[in-house]
């Protein structure tokens, strides 16, 4: 037994449920995310370390990877499109989302929430406010393990995961990053299977 | 003939080839787009004449009206996820797109132009100063007439306008906005049939 590396091993983060946290990646390392449960969607944001305005743009990876959603191999871009995340493993079905805005406050009160309600948008600025960081605006988030089936009529749908408990995918850091993960708070449609929870991540 | 009515009939404006326009429009007022010679991307953006921080948003209109493609009786929202504007004709086959950023000086690098090349991210820009006004960040655009298919598999390709010479899209402003069209400059890649020309617009 090797507990050397044991000891070595990265730890395991929380991201804890209904919250959002941030973290510094530098280039090279990877960024491993756990559908610790199966079934929670994790909105994932990437910021330039150098410069807080260039960050990971949804409409420029799409344009980049000529996809509607990314695969082993896939580079995502920034908006001014230089690489920042390229996912090297996904034991999940390939299910996430490029296409669906953040959660916010003016989508729960439209849903029929009264009073506060976490939101992806919130979970977003306190998590950079944790390092110090404001930014004027929400970037389409990657919505991690988010399932939003493409039918053939271009219509869309809001479906549970399909991920199970564990399965994980992992993003290869292009440049220095702040990444920022929310485990989406979404309880009145399906997204999260009705029912947020934890997600974990691990940084090597 | 009642030639009264037609000298009261709005002007049909020019977005000059390559380049953008930026106009004000009241709520309740309709904008029609044409595609004067049929096979011109228009890369469309609006904002609250109350706020330019409250802009057109392709993320939180896909999450609205659960759909790639808008069509009449469809209403885009804002990021803020207010009613902005509503599709009341389409003379096209309807194929327009929601999903790829803006070109920019980065887009046109990568495919290989040297020097200066024309972009609608700097059109938006320059048609916004001349009211004025500048924003710190480039929505992703409402790309009107713009053919991405997307493919069962959920690739996406860069195809030719299937739109023909006159036809048309008029969209319904819910608040008062400030709306800007840039006739892509993209020569390229086929979005503009490898050709950009002028394209023209009225406000009613």
């Amino acid at each position: 037994m090797n507990t050397q590396v044991g000891a070595l091993q990265p730890a395991l983060e929380l991201i804890p449920a209904r919250s959002g946290v941030a973290a510094r990646v530098k280039r090279g390392q990877s960024v491993r995310v756990v559908n610790t449960h199966g079934k929670q969607v994790v909105d994932t944001w990437a910021f330039s370390a150098a410069d807080i305005d260039e960050h990971l743009s949804m409409e420029h990876s799409r344009a980049a990877i000529l996809k509607l959603m990314p695969a082993v191999g896939d580079t995502l871009v920034s908006n001014r499109r230089n690489p920042m995340l390229t996912v090297v493993e996904d034991t999940t079905p390939g299910i996430h989302d490029m296409l669906i805005a953040a959660c916010d406050e003016h989508r729960y009160r439209q849903l029929g929430a009264h009073g506060h309600h976490d939101s992806c948008t919130d979970n977003l600025k306190a998590a950079l406010a944790e390092l110090g960081i404001a930014v004027p605006l929400t970037p389409s988030p990657l919505n991690l393990f988010m399932n939003v089936p493409v039918r053939a009529d271009g219509s869309l749908a809001f479906e549970a995961p399909v991920s199970e408990p564990g399965q994980h995918i992992a993003l290869r850091a292009e440049m220095d990053l702040i990444i920022v993960f929310s485990a989406c708070p979404q309880d009145m449609v399906p997204v999260n299977a009705m029912h947020p929870t934890d997600a974990h991540y691990q940084i090597a």
